[in-house]
């Protein structure tokens, strides 16, 4: 979940003015083009137009009309509201079928209506303006592109023509959020997956199902690898669950209820009906429940990272972010309550190791939002509410013993049980929320799970949910993105190339490459027929960490010359000080 | 595919006579049964009949009809055959039904109809007896159970009484076979999958799909993990697909046509419409026709160990054998026809490592198919009649060459290529087909796959499909009755269990336990307070490779005392050389 911070009120206002200063500014130009709406949006405004047949503007269009939007709000108009009657309305809308049918809508909810004027200029809207446009700075907006749109998103209704606009309060802003918006595209994970080779669609296989190349699929391994290293210390157990399951598992778990309409059903040629895992959580408590458990077993930790799959929409897709199939890694730990704070201390040490080692674990980069209930909602929430206090209040003593940036958001636990969420900046500075904790009291009864205790009684454990990186696919996304593609040597799935100037070094580069790979370094020998250059060209451009070229030096002395990615020409090391320097990365 | 070595025709025909005289001998004791058919099966033979109502024999009438029929067979009856019309069969079985539903069919499809006499009772029999019941030897059959079964097999029909028994040449086998028949049911994989915690199902989730506990998974690892590590010399790269696909990727590969029927469909809300894989090939050629290829890429080569799923009947689902969800221990390389042969060895040597660290790629052991056209039938084959011969020709070198047992099997081929099966025979010495390596000349060209060879001319490249396990769940199936639980050591999830005898001794014991942890060596503690002789039947229950028990001679000594399951008593070791005696294993 991205979550953006700008949206303060007089930002809202001015946006929302400028939404207001273009339907003006179009209606100038094309005086009979009806209005259907023009909200402010996160970087700006836009407004739907139904223009007539043949006089839609072009994006050649969009300067005049900036120009015009500049005279207007140069004039310092205000926004002069009022409440009217349906009736009203009719009148002053009488020639604006879009807006006649919100007032007809609105009328029949019940809802005041409103409408503001700014010089001739009446709309149908329920307010949140600047007092006069002379407070927008008329050079920190800037109308951008032209895109069809649905008449209130529905494909069943007309295709109008939507003008958008960004909009900030300085020029200044305006011209970071730009040059943050070419940054971004540069970094387009799609883009980069292509140009590294990491990841593929295949349009005989379907939007939104990445397959992961060799390169790829060495990442993948590397992030599950690096999160187990650091974990198997405290215990944890791989497990492997089948994909598919008859959907009584979600009528036990509540799923079904909530979300059986949105997964993916699967059906054989006989009587046989599944459903696709879209969790994993209902999985893990068969095994758990498989043989009976006393005190003694507790804590059980699984872990798997296994693919979910989710029926979105084929619009809805995007690269990695956002896709059908996706391999969380995932993890459950089955204690008692008494054990969930060291459990959760243990978690969150995993956390902190692996954001460290992505250099993203650092004051100001991150924060961790301790989501406990809605007090005034308490009803939405299952299960005993002195467990809850309690797991609330371990949660927060763990977020201070372990001095996390945290901060107490009301209403964001799920209905299950409280949770740590882990947001975590990126270079762009969006912010990501990827690792989660969380307490579930709800599902472990659900399954009947249970636990003899010291006095062989029956009791029910508490479950944790835990993920580090979240997705693979969304975090590999995320990853490319804020490294550029240049990841950090432990994440490269290619850390060096080996490259021979002449015929001469052939040789004795294929030992050193030999011996790099004898070391689990993950080298490629670039011995063909090219220049140097070239070659050295194509590295960078792969994002290449380390780069050994042999020359004839190289081969008498017996080292190689090395170059780094990030800290330029390093010099003569010997073979073993390469190792060294690349294995402590 | 298990395949049963005992069928020659003596044994058949005995067999056969048996059931003949099973009928005998239940119209004797019921003049009223009807009796529908009898033939000799694999074990055995035996006789479906409908009995009167209430009339039934129950198990323990059993007794009571071998004692009939040993007399039977003892009066040197013979099987007296001659045709016989339609009429004739009539009139002979007018008052048994189940025949003359028989006759009637076999009339209408032209089919001679014969009846076979020994004393007064005659049976409607294709032949197929021994020339007198002399020949029978009557302490080597023993009829086994009762059973029902629809007439036909078609459950819309009458349920009819099926009765069983076994029979061989001598008593010697008999007795052989019962005991091997009572030594599976001692390693069903599924009562063994059970007691050593590897495996597990859920009501909740569906038949035919598996859940993996902490140790049944680990096993999958290493065995994945045995295989990559002596192939990655041979350049083989992971990759990762998803496990869903549009049917358009199986309506280019073919597979729609022949399977489109027998596949998992998957549907979501929306219009989009998916397919779950029943096979890996068809996605890894996508990942190939990503980046364009020149012959300097190749070649390529794919593994990667991915679950498919089969829609199998309820009723066919056994264990880990016959499942829904099967996980491949897949691989896929793309080369040039001159390159198949260096791939192929490379291929045979990964065989040979992996089944010889399992003890079981010794002559008499095992043999390989060589799986090749049958030249009757030429246009069953797709794909061009040179590259077949080559291909054909190739595998037999590399055959030969590496000195495989193999066998050349006309029309095992498959319709796109010639391949090499490897068999092995279990303890029970049962065969199984678990390797293979198939050389694929159509799917390439279905999908458009190029490479560019030296002069920049697109080629199709071949495809080598192999598999070293097969599926993971049918070979840890096949594994666990193999070695009755008892891995050997690398594959053995638990290798090591350390056992302190009392208080003073748990110290140390934790030290050593730490120790082994640290050198990988999969240990587990066991310091509960428990009686050591308690604790080592369970180790030996478990089937743990080693025990190490910990006492005041281990403690003043620093030394384990080391019990190994296959080897009895070792004696004492440091337990630096205890890690070193594991690891070699």
């Amino acid at each position: 979940m991205e979550r953006m911070n700008n949206n303060d009120e007089k930002l809202h206002n001015i946006r929302h003015s400028l939404a207001h200063i273009l339907a003006m500014a179009v209606l100038e130009k094309y005086p009979t083009a009806k209005l259907a709406i023009g909200p402010a949006i996160d970087n700006g405004f836009y407004y739907d137009f139904d223009f007539p047949e043949g006089v839609s503007p072009t994006p050649e269009d969009l300067k005049s009309l900036q120009k015009t939007m500049r005279k207007l709000a140069g004039k310092g108009l205000s926004f002069e509201g009022k409440e009217i009657t349906a009736g009203e309305a009719q009148k002053i809308f009488a020639d604006q079928p879009y807006k006649l049918e919100l007032i007809e809508e609105f009328s029949k909810e019940g809802k005041t209506l409103t409408a503001y004027t700014s010089g001739d200029f009446t709309d149908l809207c329920k307010g949140g303006h600047t007092e006069s446009t002379k407070e927008i700075d008329t050079k920190a907006f800037k109308l951008t592109h032209i895109a069809g749109a649905y008449w209130r998103g529905d494909e069943k209704n007309k295709m109008l023509t939507r003008i958008y606009g960004l909009a900030f309060e300085t020029p200044e802003k305006l011209k970071e959020y730009i040059a943050m918006q070419e940054e971004a595209k540069k970094r387009d994970h799609r883009k980069l997956g292509k140009e590294l080779d990491l990841f593929t669609f295949s349009e005989l296989i379907g939007p939104g199902l990445p397959l992961f190349t060799p390169k790829g699929t060495m990442m993948r391994d590397l992030i599950v690898e690096r999160i187990q290293k650091s974990q198997e210390k405290f215990g944890f157990q791989k497990v492997w669950i089948p994909h598919i399951t008859k959907k009584e598992l979600y009528e036990t778990s509540g799923h079904w209820e909530k979300f059986g309409d949105e997964l993916f059903k699967v059906k054989g040629k006989s009587d046989a009906e599944f459903v696709m895992k879209p969790m994993n959580c209902p999985h893990h408590t068969q095994i758990y429940a498989s043989t009976p458990k006393s005190y003694r077993d507790l804590p059980v930790r699984f872990i798997e990272a296994t693919t979910n799959y989710r029926d979105e929409q084929a619009g809805e897709l995007l690269g990695l972010t956002r896709v059908r199939s996706l391999t969380q890694d995932d993890g459950h730990v089955f204690c008692t309550l008494e054990q969930t704070k060291q459990e959760i201390k243990n978690i969150v040490s995993v956390i902190r190791d692996f954001y460290t080692s992505l250099d993203m674990f650092k004051n100001g980069d991150y924060w961790v939002s301790l989501s406990v209930r809605d007090t005034s909602k308490i009803e939405k929430y299952l299960g005993d509410e002195n467990n809850w206090d309690k797991a609330e209040e371990i949660l927060e003593e763990v977020a201070k013993t372990e001095k996390l940036e945290y901060k107490t958001v009301e209403g964001e636990a799920a209905f299950y049980g409280p949770k740590l969420d882990f947001m975590f900046k990126d270079a762009l500075g969006r912010e990501w929320q990827l690792a989660t904790i969380q307490l579930d009291f709800i599902m472990p009864e659900r399954f009947g799970l249970t636990y003899k205790d010291k006095d062989g009684v029956e009791q029910t454990p508490v479950m944790i949910h835990r993920a580090i990186a979240g997705s693979l696919e969304r975090f590999m996304g995320v990853m490319i993105e804020h490294f550029a593609g240049a990841f950090p040597v432990w994440l490269s799935p290619v850390q060096v190339w080996v490259m021979p100037i002449g015929e001469n070094h052939k040789e004795y580069a294929r030992e050193v490459f030999e011996k790099l790979r004898e070391h689990d370094v993950r080298a490629e020998l670039h011995d063909e027929d090219e220049s140097l250059g070239k070659k050295i060209r194509e590295a960078k451009m792969q994002k290449i960490p380390y780069f050994l070229v042999i020359g004839d030096e190289e081969v008498s002395s017996k080292t190689v010359m090395v170059e780094s990615r990030d800290d330029g020409k390093i010099g003569s090391n010997t073979v073993d000080e390469f190792i060294t320097h690349v294995q402590k990365d």
